[in-house]
């Protein structure tokens, strides 16, 4: 078992540009991603075995906030760097901010550079990113917005503002009343465990709906723009997200509503041709069946199909909003323009 | 409590044809939809409080089915059938099929006709409608066939095939190969719990998906038709269904299906001319954040929407389905020609 110290917090509200991860008196503290909603509760990792395991069993989630945590981590732990960076990355080997962060620690610790503060710049870094992903997407909204969204890129994903969420909370700050409808995104339920918490306690007015009521709140007019992350994003524009984005994209064309993805430059895979490179992982169907259930809701038999992300067709998509701007369609060209 | 004798089925194949409800040697048989998928219970009710237990508390659910339980309830108890009518109306004030089953009993009971016979003929009659909507909506498939449904609109809502999975069970008799895929429904997982346990049952194919997950499947060939039921046909063909069938449709329309709906002619409300006049049920936030999950999903100030149906649009419907034959667009007029 892990030796953290628990710091309880409580439901206090924790106003915008929530901290999943903090770093205050040469300590790391970080918000247990898995207790939300239920509980907030900060732990203290000490240990590599503490870093490690927060990584692992998803503590700290997003692929920024990740790569921020293991910075802390390079920075904070002593002994040998190059051992530490392999067994931080093991914990998650998909997570290519792991590496990457993990990655620019030794080489600062190779050139003997400070490492506290090399692993404040990546903090500081993503914090501006997300700002101005931010700041590029609430050029596009306007006071009193029903806004759709799916999944969760907020600031638990991330730090201070998130991507996805970001115009959001920005906007919040000054003084824009949004109505927000979370997707629930099931199977692991990101948008009702996490993006409809982030949001109700930074104060924004914030509905949870499953997903497969997205169409009728935009039929209802209630939805004046999508906002989504992404995991990944073709040459050409196709953006694969979590499953069920392109499904919210299809219904958004059929409505006439806009639909924004909003994620970091670093998510732009120029190798990537189209969306028909991008590999779907499948989960265990049983994520389906039996997570969160008290019960099975399907016979043992019953075959499931899990499929984690979807690609999001160029065509279907209104603009895409980076740190270096926002970007519409031709896909393929604008996106080289930024490369 | 209710005194009922509970007989343990186990997990045997029921095969095709499920029967919900059976009268067999003057008893009456239920299989207790409450315990699905994990326990196949069939209870014999025997006072008039444990047949409006079961209909209360959803033991028996779907119209049609509630109808002739109903039905066999008047035949089978004694006492003032003027009383126990209004009694077992009382369980499900709303359920149209229930008052009037309840009703033709009590017209028979006062022009002396056989109670027993007549109940039969209800069920009998039931299974007539539903054999005729599968008959028709088979003409519509082929072997092989990828199918994709939404709810429970099977034999247990009905009695022996069912309205929208008639068609596939009618097909399976006859050596069809159809590979469906069930929207697990949320919030109440109807196609979890009861669609995807009916059809691995009756040997056919079925995978069980999340909602958001219709369109990968659509988009990945998967699909070649969207079967559905409805709970109210507007005279312009304006369909209400379980809540996420319209973005189904969307789905279907945008990637080019065929989406049926199937349901008995009794469906069509003629003094209803379009789906703006059909009332959505909302239904308690709890139902999205708590029920069937073991902590809560989202915080207890959490603002939920819960539409139970939404409405889909005549023009995203390919086919409306009946025991009067196929009805095609222009809808209005030719809903107008079997009326």
């Amino acid at each position: 078992m892990c030796n953290f110290n628990e710091l309880f917090v409580g439901r206090k509200a924790m106003g915008i540009g929530m901290e999943n991860i903090k770093f205050e008196n040469g300590r790391l503290y970080l918000l247990d991603q898995t207790r939300l909603p239920n509980e907030e509760i900060y732990i203290t990792p000490e240990t590599k075995e503490d870093y490690y395991y927060a990584i692992k069993t998803l503590q700290v989630r997003g692929a920024p906030a990740i790569g921020i945590f293991a910075a802390y981590a390079m920075a904070l732990l002593d002994g040998n760097k190059k051992e530490l960076k392999a067994y931080l990355d093991s914990a998650r080997p998909t997570a290519v901010n792991l590496s990457w962060a993990t990655d620019r620690m030794l080489k600062a610790f190779e050139s003997e550079k400070d490492l506290i503060s090399e692993a404040i710049s990546i903090h500081e870094e993503d914090k501006a990113m997300c700002r101005k992903i931010s700041e590029y997407g609430l050029s596009l909204l306007k006071d009193g917005d029903g806004i759709l969204t799916h999944c969760n890129a907020g600031a638990l994903a991330t730090s201070e503002y998130g991507t996805g969420l970001g115009p959001l909370l920005l906007g919040k700050e000054r003084g824009y009343n949004f109505h927000v409808y979370s997707d629930e995104t099931r199977p692991l339920l990101q948008g009702a465990r996490l993006t409809s918490y982030e949001l109700e306690k930074a104060g924004i007015d914030v509905t949870l709906i499953c997903d497969n009521m997205a169409g009728i709140v935009m039929k209802q007019s209630k939805i004046n723009a999508v906002l989504v992350g992404a995991d990944r994003i073709a040459a050409n524009g196709d953006t694969a997200n979590k499953i069920g984005t392109n499904s919210v994209a299809v219904l958004a064309k059929y409505y006439n509503i806009p639909f924004y993805v909003l994620a970091p430059y670093s998510t732009i895979d120029y190798s990537c041709e189209s969306g028909d490179d991008i590999v779907i992982e499948e989960r265990e169907g049983e994520e389906i069946k039996r997570l969160w259930f008290e019960r099975d809701m399907a016979l043992p038999e019953t075959k499931c199909y899990n499929p984690a992300f979807d690609v999001t067709d160029n065509k279907l998509i209104t603009a895409i909003i980076t740190d270096k701007g926002i970007i519409r369609a031709p896909y393929k060209e604008n996106l080289e323009k930024i490369k």
